[in-house]
């Protein structure tokens, strides 16, 4: 996705969301917010991808903080957060006449898991707060019939993972696609560095993701979604042979959507004005589209 | 008051919402966006009045625009709006205990005419919708007894406006201050030059304001609130003497606040955090707070 007008001002708040979270230094602040705004004059394009701005955006302003990681707490909390709904989520599954759409709607749910930003949390509590009415909504746009007959044949899968919490949401959902299948050879990508409140290789680790997929990759480097030039050879052998790609969050649709890689099923919330007209989508729904 | 660090992104979104309201050329835009970005990286300083960097901001996006008054059709329609909405107005007064009071709840909620920021109006025909809501709620925050007491023995006041629209309202307000006190000389001030969706000269002789003012001056220049280095000689005199300053609105208050000018009474809905924390108010409610 390109980069839209919306989108500044939408940076700009994110970036005082991790600079407050970062430090209470005002100079520190300060300093923080004009590199942002330095870089936001220099890099906005609208022809260009807007997570290829935000991930230059970010990493001015991680510099500027010389924080590496100024989620690491609310990443941490999201996690314990989220783990705590597991029990609900495996009963739902459990009963449900359908497990595999089942588990890929909590999947959708923990993408509320973003900080920041309008149309997502404040703080991970949230997530407990909200999770029965989003689930009672269920999906706003529904591919998942066609996603199904996909993974009925599907040998080879990658999951881009997105956000801390969300991402054990995404353990469950890989232990229901191998029900499904149980051929089904699953590649999980995580981010290569913490960025905004996604989840890495020890994320990913806590919470023993390695357990249910076949193989464990990152991004490779610092971006918010996907920087495609330093995305490891693995992972793109990975997607290259892959039957279908899933991708969580908005993120990794803004990344994906620039290139040509399918067919591809995005499961996420639609959190923004901008993402969802790109999508043709509502705002402030859960959404399973697939572009094949 | 000071900038906050809130205001950074509030700021850029009004600037995007003016941005847009001026053209529809992709160029033209991008290129006062990134002017509004290296601005504020060049002037955000948390030592400063949030009114003064944003005058430098938006004037460097007009120049930027080549666009005088990005506004002008929305002013014009609000002025529309709020005289429709007159003869409602009228009948409150008519039929109120105290009329003084009900003309200054009715200029209170003209206040949320105001454009592209949170919490205020997306259209004119906003205040008609919600006029009837907000006069039900009345005052969040009462110092009009304080102020009752001040205009009964004063003999001048001076009345700095704010929005297009909103001075329609002004302009009954100032007919039941000479009602209260037939005695009172009443010294208006209006914007200098256009500034987002506030009144010029043109607006306040449109609507006829100088039928029921003694004096009728503007600010001098091109300002978000008052620029008080460039005050006309005239306006620096009229405050020196008056019994009582009425400050309609956010960006006077961000001015008025930054000085020692005393009694002042601040007529305004608390439309964003920044503000209402400093005026130590909640969020979104209509306010009279003196400051003696």
């Amino acid at each position: 996705m390109k980069i839209q007008t919306e989108c500044l001002p939408c940076l700009l708040k994110r970036i005082l969301f991790e600079t407050e979270l970062s430090t209470k230094e005002k100079k520190r602040q300060t300093k923080a917010l004009r590199t942002a705004c330095t870089l936001l004059a220099e890099h906005y394009n609208p022809e260009e991808c807007s997570a290829t701005i935000a991930t230059k955006v970010h990493k001015g302003v991680y510099e500027t903080l010389q924080d590496k990681d100024p989620y690491a707490k609310l990443k941490h909390t999201s996690n314990i957060i989220a783990t705590s709904l597991v029990p609900t989520i495996e009963e739902l599954i459990k009963t449900s006449p359908d497990p595999l759409k089942t588990s890929m709607i909590c999947a959708i749910i923990g993408n509320i898991l973003d900080f920041g930003i309008d149309g997502s949390s404040d703080h991970p509590q949230m997530l407990e707060e909200v999770f029965d009415t989003l689930y009672a909504e269920g999906l706003g746009y529904d591919d998942y019939q066609k996603m199904r007959n996909l993974l009925k044949k599907a040998t080879h899968i990658v999951l881009f993972t997105d956000n801390c919490g969300e991402i054990v949401f995404d353990k469950i959902l890989c232990q229901e696609l191998k029900h499904f299948n149980p051929t089904l050879h699953i590649t999980a990508v995580v981010k290569g560095e913490p960025i905004l409140s996604d989840a890495t290789i020890k994320d990913a680790k806590e919470i023993k993701l390695y357990e249910v997929v076949d193989e464990l990759f990152t991004t490779g480097c610092f971006a918010v979604g996907v920087d495609f030039h330093k995305l490891p050879v693995e992972v793109k052998k990975a997607l290259k042979h892959a039957d279908l790609i899933i991708a969580k969050g908005m993120a990794n649709y803004e990344s994906f959507s620039e290139t040509t890689y399918a067919p591809i099923a995005y499961l996420l919330r639609t959190k923004c004005s901008a993402i969802a007209r790109s999508m043709n989508l509502p705002q402030n729904i859960s959404a399973i589209k697939m572009y094949e």
